[in-house]
């Protein structure tokens, strides 16, 4: 397995293909715009080496037998799910924010698992050895893989033939002898920067007349005709700046889009292609573990957010026992979500390929408390923390610093610790809150909508109807069931 | 296993010794303040005995190897846990409301299982080989126990030793020959009515000083010297009323005062005899399956306000459509609390007598959100149900069937039904919701307010401080860690 | 003015025409099923003569110059309408419930004084000058007046004359030289036992085909051809119960349907006829004053829950700490809707004819805010109030005084205060919260859906788009406005 | 009454002593760090002038009968206190955000017109004519007037004459002949830099000890020996790019620290000095007008979150439809603010000096939900924007205008609407929810805390239990009362 400098030297020694402000960045492990999210993926390698760590990081191969990251693994198990969850928990904790370059790519590799599975039990073709060879050697690399649910999807209510661009969705626009040839974008894909490899599947299912679109494979980061560019964030400009007002260095969220100019695909990469049958449950394998793993996420940051109260309240001078009441509700939120992905493992499936499927409705009941938990949390934080931390309402690092008034600054942000402590621990709740570590929680992984979709299709009602009507002694034949 | 008969039929061989207002009830199988809850008990044993709930309702002995009810098991895994919350909600599905005559005693004996286990290692005691003959033999007999934590603690800022009266406790006043002498009462107690025996066992940890109060057995209901008088609870006179004011006859829930007028316990039955030192842990083996499992519950009651809402809806001659963002609403607060118990028992611990304990964090974050999202629940289901089902707003079943102007009442209540399916539907709401069919979820097994407190000594935070100070660049010596 | 005595020989000296149970009613002073409602009206009686009450309870006929019951005045100011909403939480309080046969007439009263001043002014009838002479005779006599919007409604998809049955709601059958026959029915009428006179109007707006249901008018509650069937309400067997396990004597909430069949009203009481045109604002102006006086009332129920759950907590021996933050809750639970009330009182408007009419985007909001705070705030009472609170836990009046084991339920219910003031102030919170005291404030005066359609009508979201247009930079029209 | 030139002018004349990042900033009205604050102030002047809002920006002096703006004027009735409401609310619609160089000031006005009333009165002092005097000019000279509380208070436990650092409370370090010396701070005051002057107050109500810190007085802002940092808020790097990536360009939020370093104070700007028995009233005369005004505030703000929603919506090409609940539920958080800031205003009473005074419970119910309600609008919005508005995740304008993948972005970016509008839409509810535009609600004019002290005050407890007690039959004499 990789040190975390062997990681990076993978990535200084790819070809520039990563934009952003107009700027092509030739080294992503030290560019400001995102080396941050390098720094917090290259901690799953410092920690997958750590003994104390090896369990949560690290898992044994179904292919090879040999240890290997979790994040290359085939998730077998409710145990590995839940193995999942508590992974992703531990790496907000560690970064402050999401390690999307991973995360993704992991979901994709198992929807896709199944899905060639599926396709070659239905169709007799041989996608599942072919994505068994890539993912042993992608194991063996130790290599980081995005993932990418293409989109924009251009005008929703329509298919994507029936777009007036035909390249709303990725699509297949040539076939050659050892290969094949997609146009089309990605818009917001998190983490891309600090991948080696994305993974690309279905964002939708498609109908027959759709079938060029169903395509999934997977290629480098800096393959010929990609063109990345990284989307702004909440105070993004500050990563340039020195000193403390961008608190954290040891993990950072980024976002990009990805536009795909006549790509290249060569045939041994390509997971699928027209098989649009099975794009639906592409889609719906991909979600489930998503779904309850991201309950494991935003509880990880909600420790972070506790603890960053609770140390400014500290320093403002504060004793603990009036935010009890608030530390546990943020408590409970924490638990609430980390504890339904949880649920959602324990609930799962085997898929006969032996993927582990999280059950549906559970998982999206967790998305939807996902996109509320954890902004009440937040306020929370706020609401602990003061005025300081709300807006970040402090001068800059260079006013903190001024030779005329800095001395000033400091004086009178001076409270129980001193001024530095004090406006590091309210940086880190600004940061956390409303600056750059904000996770895009709400819409990451589809909408609270769509989950609610899932939830009422999974929702039994006729059988709650009948379990009113024999309580309430209206249905004789029922009642003798 | 016993059918449904045999179990009535024991039940009315026992000796009379429960009353309500003010009458001794001489057959709690017929008598209208017990025959509901007897009733909903019987289902039980009728659904144990059909093949397709036979998973659900039974399990394998860990004592003798029989196919035994799984309410008197031995919680072994966390798939025995979830199993315990599945039925429950099963329970809540087939009667409407609670079956607390059983769920409580059986949380008793796992409690007492681990514990009694425990003083035999730590004491050289025999209770634990003593409670497994009690064990096997209440296996076979398939009977059914309540369960009982001592109340009423009197001044709870005091001791039992430093009360006023040294009864507001339960303890014991004399040792015999073979056996114990104890006086004092349970006050809230569920299902005893319904109960072959009753299970006892500390209310809170005690100290040296209270080594008298330290004490467990478990004794016939009938036993002499106990006294036991029901509770009210809302609208219980209309249970004595003919018609379908009172919908449901499968199901009820009675809560009912303990006396114990120094009552003898015979050696055997007696689990704990002044061993202080376990009694706090007794406690808390109790708590954490408790408070994990009550989650499916309250989802089973919530399935059945679904349904009643919806059937309501129609009836009013609604379409669903309107009620779906609302019904979604209902389903995630069922399968929060549902899945937060499966989560418990997913993270929870094997005790070295081999009886599985839920996680205390998760299952006391469950029991929060047992005290909160069933009542939004409750007023959803009103919402949907109309001003009908609010507060049950409608005239009598004899006003309903009166000769004079009930053809009146029925010609203004019909709509998309039948007048008195409308009726039957929106006074299940109201049983369900204001009515005799509302199960003490708020502090049922101890009140929220507890539960907290459970939460803050098992949320880590200076664990989360430290996550904090890392992160702000505050702590070198925490980076390097 | 009357006296409470006066007021209730007045009822005493009606036809008997109300029944529950099969039973006709011959006294509602003082059966069971009536007389607490009754007695929570005279206090209105009572009150409105003590100096220290007359500003609350009384005012200046706008009419006569005399003072009269504010209930039976027209509503002419942002400070009566305000009055209205602090009158009704004071009843609440004097109460502990709805006095709901005062406040839905004088709704109604005054909607209709605007209609009539409409219609006048638009078909030059004489229906206002007719309306101010009966309204200027009805306050000399002091009434007490209920109101009807008319229902069932049947089939709501369809208006009345497409009913399969055409008295599915109340229309005029029959023109007579000195006056109109009516048939058809009320359902859910509040407080109509304790009514003098009950004031019907149209329950919808009405296009011209069903211009014989768009009527309106006045009757003694006793009128012949009218017949009244009391509904039932959470634990209304009680009221005929001995002791306290019905706390409260001196109010109570009563709703009924009426019967209508073939009810002549003489032309001198009849304030709408046909004018199908004016129906919807007769609606709506019923509607605003209710929606906002409402959160008074909730407010004023929710006084009496903070007070009897501190009350139960003391008597349980607890100090009142650890409540601060719960009683908090509930009293900006209480606030909220009290001060919406006010608000939607301020940002009112007068109508030609001299009414007060409150603001309904406010008014509305209200309705939907009462739909869920004081739902919230039961639950804390309950959280508060423990578990003899919750489901009324506690053996009956009748067990409480048994000779033979009456003396062990005392003993062990005795905590901080004797046992008899702790089961009163816990059967307080049961009356409130699960009781017979619960208000049907969710659907009375409309449902909480409806009240969303009109935030709809009234929220324009056009005029929110423009401003976020010109912020955004997007409309140079717009910016140059 | 001024021109919005006059106002911009009679800034650039000004002495530069405001800095940001170390930078002295020479001209307020086209820095980028304070010009959009200053367009935003310069709004009140421009629609001052406008026929159509006269009423709501402007009134009539009480000092000169002279037309004067509204922000300069005394709150003498429950009217005036509802228009400050309103043109707050309009005023966020119009710049998006706060005005807070203006409101503080108006409110410290208000606060030392009632105090510098009551000094004359109690202590034969002539504060309040010296303040009509100084009033009566501002009025005329339509100026613009920042306010502020003395901080940062230190360790809070302690009173200021108890602190290590004697300055940690703005106090008077020297009286001289013509005037007194200041030293200190104020720490987080909003909207300096638009303000041609500071209105300063006593933070906290004082002891005797403590009286060289109960000092008020009002000066230029460039006033010698006043040294002034800009704090830092979200994203606040934006606003020197050129583009639409930070949307708003009419209004902005500014918060500054202010240094005072032995400043003089010419007598007749002094409003106390030393009258310590007063501090406490001034700082409560100054909290309830700001926190029953600051519901206008968050509503006005969630009028722009809602159209700027709708906005984002149609331009991702969606219907209206699927978001008419989101749309309902931020109406009704919008209304709930407004309205119940309308309800303390009618709820007030008048102070001897002519002020009028909004109620203190409603005001702090009104902060406390200030402190949640706007929380769960924004999420809302991004609810509804979708993934684009959450984090604001799109490519820079520099990389919308890209020579070389521009094209690609805009592009993908194109959905019902030209990329750039959708653009704008979603940098809007990024600005809003995450960006530079969040007004400080939580903490701002004191934290939710503080709120819930005084709700607590002001609540009586007592009373309530009185009620119950009265109802629950338990106390004789209450009944008689």
């Amino acid at each position: 397995m990789r040190t975390p400098e062997q990681y990076k030297d993978s990535l200084k020694k790819m070809r520039a293909n990563v934009f952003k402000f107009g700027e092509l960045i030739s080294d992503v492990t030290t560019h400001p715009a995102t080396r941050a999210t390098v720094e917090g993926h290259a901690q799953i390698f410092e920690y997958a080496l750590k003994p104390e760590y090896m369990d949560v990081f690290t898992t044994t191969s179904s292919l090879t037998g040999e240890r290997i990251s979790r994040y290359l693994s085939v998730i077998r198990s409710p145990d590995d799910m839940m193995a999942n969850a508590r992974m992703k928990r531990r790496m907000f904790n560690l970064t402050g924010t999401c390690t999307g370059g991973r995360c993704v790519g992991w979901n994709a590799i198992n929807a896709m698992y199944a899905t060639t599975y599926d396709m070659d039990e239905k169709f007799g073709t041989e996608y599942h050895s072919r994505m068994k060879k890539w993912l042993s050697q992608a194991q063996k690399d130790d290599i980081t893989i995005s993932g990418a649910l293409t989109d924009p999807k251009g005008d929703r209510t329509k298919p994507p033939s029936k777009q007036d661009d035909p390249d709303m969705s990725l699509h297949v626009v040539e076939t050659k002898d050892k290969g094949i040839v997609v146009k089309g974008a990605k818009v917001m894909i998190c983490g891309v920067a600090a991948a080696n490899e994305i993974f690309v599947l279905p964002g939708m299912g498609y109908s027959q007349v759709d079938s060029d679109y169903a395509v999934s494979f997977v290629i480098p980061r800096d393959m010929e005709g990609l063109t990345i560019v990284e989307a702004r964030h909440p105070s993004d400009l500050r990563e340039g700046e020195d000193g403390f007002d961008n608190p954290v260095s040891m993990g950072g969220i980024t976002q990009a889009y990805l536009f795909f100019e006549n790509v290249f695909i060569p045939d041994e990469r390509v997971f699928m292609k027209g098989e649009y049958e099975v794009t639906q449950d592409a889609v719906m394998s991909f979600i489930m573990p998503y779904r309850s793993a991201i309950g494991g996420c935003v509880a990880g940051q909600g420790d972070v957010m506790m603890g960053a109260a609770l140390l400014l309240a500290r320093a403002n001078g504060l004793s603990d026992k009036p935010f009890r009441e608030t530390l546990t509700k943020m408590s409970i939120n924490n638990e609430t979500t980390f504890g339904m992905g949880i649920a959602a493992a324990a609930m799962g499936r085997k898929h006969p390929s032996g993927v582990w499927l999280s059950d549906p409705l559970l998982a999206n009941v967790n998305k939807v408390l996902v996109a509320t938990l954890p902004y009440e949390t937040k306020v929370l934080a706020q609401d602990i923390g003061g005025g300081i931390a709300e807006t970040g309402c402090m001068p800059s690092y260079k006013d903190f610093k001024d030779e005329r008034y800095g001395h000033l600054v400091q004086k009178y942000l001076k409270a129980a610790s001193p001024a530095e402590e004090r406006v590091r621990a309210a940086r880190l709740i600004e940061w956390l809150t409303v600056g750059a570590g904000i996770p895009g929680c709400m819409h990451g992984g589809g909408s609270p909508e769509g989950a609610k979709l899932i939830i009422r299709s999974k929702t039994d009602l006729e059988d709650k109807v009948k379990l009113a009507r024999r309580l309430a002694g209206l249905d004789d034949t029922e009642q003798k069931e």
